[in-house]
């Protein structure tokens, strides 16, 4: 077709269908009906997430494509993580400026590369004209009843969280004053998070609870609390500190971005004092620390943690509203 | 909660999710964890389909916030609809310029309504900021091997069509033209589609494939011939006319609304004639006709029309892209 109209349709199968989803027996209806049909798991429930990335609120507008198109479907896939689901099948609700062939085989590698990775196919789309926004919903399934939630934390339970967060608000704060080393671990915790997808799926009928460390620490474990009807107290001394922030951070500044940074995307639960080192085993293969950074108490509030850390809140795309 | 802020979260949980959600036995989690997680139906197949309204491309902006509301959620249901699923859960990825409480009170009360009639509650969502853009996956349900799939028309099925198609594309050039008449026929017609989730249900089994009509009759008559690998003769003289497009419009103009008017969201079926009387039954209690307006035939051609109806095509939303 060699200039021919490249209509909407086509730009949905070149650039978001996947010849692999013809291979999956789950997969019985791909791309280019009305619908997707699918096989679910017989004995196991479905875990379903939405979540939208707009240009220059959720990612930069100058980050690579590839980036753009990676971190679009990773947000999602960690809600995914936090449930302890395995990833199974999504959709992609695109929004335009405009077409650049170039710019969407970048953007459609970096989804696909970590469709594939998970497991989990692109199995709808929709592309309309409008300001850049990548709208992903993500279905993954876990046996009947195991779920993650967040209402799980009871009184005695340690509080632990996998690998090093803060990196990501480092990252950025990298990024937007100009640095664009590839490959550095700081930036590349910011624009390529990595869904925790084979933690919480280990982790499974082990935490009594689980969240995904996107609005921050202190604002996701506040979640937590607020789901269970339970505090926290934290020892600051313990939480895991990234040898990149270290070595160029005063202490103080690190602790705020492993307490208050978003996007980090690695989990945060609650489990038995008991099941630490079992936890810790499952997650070894992983190459994925899980560290214990306090204790649940009764009463809902935060202790262990000087206030200034406290007063941050997490992201919230409307605050200044009042009803 | 007064004068507080109003975050995000509050948000979602204030318009969008629905108590009801609690009562369903299929709904393990709703709204307010990182996922819903949700119990399929043994021995059922799941259909998902995802649609994207944007302002002044999907609806104008001045529409009443209950019928953008109404209409984004109508849109994804027909999909349900034409692969023949019953309406199960929902997802809401709205993006919004900015939080008027008393707009967003009317839009969700629009989406509420279908959602609570056609049993698909919402589950999940997710608000950013940004152009107003409401993203709706919806999720059905049906019995394994069942679906009505596009592929399936065969020469010497009849092909029919739901109700009045048409109507939609009037009401549209209605309303550009200032036309405000609540409860006018054929401004609900655009305003307010109604999915033909009953009917798609009823024609499971019957019909050998079915579509929606969205971007127009002949258009999405296309996508079926392709997909089935044939042909089609209409016949002009059968299709159905819709009293008040006959009141008002030249027989040529009315026909040219019903072949390439889009935004009605009727069904348009492929069947054998011998069971054209059965799917009439079925569909008598929904006061829905079905007319037949042709045969499928060999050939990927559309015949009995003349050429001027041809020439126009679907809606496309990059329609000047050359590759």
């Amino acid at each position: 077709m060699n200039r021919a109209a490249l209509s909407e349709f086509e730009l949905i199968a070149r650039y978001l269908s996947r010849p692999a989803a013809a291979e999956r027996s789950d997969i019985v209806v791909g791309n280019g009906d009305d619908c997707a049909v699918l096989m679910p798991s017989p004995g196991h429930q479905l875990a379903i997430s939405v979540d939208t990335s707009v240009v220059d609120i959720h990612f930069p507008h100058d980050a690579p494509p590839a980036v753009i198109g990676h971190r679009a479907l990773a947000v999602a896939l960690s809600d995914l993580a936090a449930m302890g689901a395995k990833a199974r099948w999504c959709c992609m609700a695109l929004t335009l400026p405009a077409v650049d062939p170039e710019w969407l085989e970048a953007f459609a590698e970096g989804f696909r590369e970590l469709a594939a990775r998970s497991g989990c196919e692109l199995i709808g789309g929709d592309v309309t004209r409008g300001a850049l926004t990548i709208g992903v919903t993500v279905h993954g399934e876990l046996p009947a009843g195991t779920a993650l939630r967040r209402c799980g934390a009871r009184e005695g339970d340690l509080i632990a969280v996998t690998g090093y967060p803060g990196r990501a608000m480092e990252g950025l704060a990298r990024w937007q004053r100009g640095e664009r080393e590839a490959g550095h671990p700081v930036l590349e915790a910011y624009l390529r998070p990595e869904p925790r997808l084979a933690a919480g799926e280990a982790l499974r009928g082990l935490a009594s609870s689980a969240i995904d460390v996107s609005d921050g620490l202190l604002a996701d474990l506040r979640h937590v609390l607020k789901a269970s009807g339970v505090g926290a107290r934290l020892d600051i001394e313990s939480l895991p500190l990234a040898t990149p922030l270290r070595a160029t951070l005063e202490l103080d500044e690190v602790r705020e971005q492993v307490l208050n940074g978003g996007d980090d995307y690695e989990l945060l639960v609650t489990l038995a004092a008991s099941d630490l080192a079992e936890a810790q085993r499952r997650l070894a293969p992983l190459h994925l620390p899980l560290t214990p950074i306090g204790r649940i108490i009764e009463g809902e509030t935060i202790q262990g943690i000087p206030l200034r850390y406290l007063e941050r809140s997490g992201w919230d795309h409307f605050p200044e509203i009042a009803s």
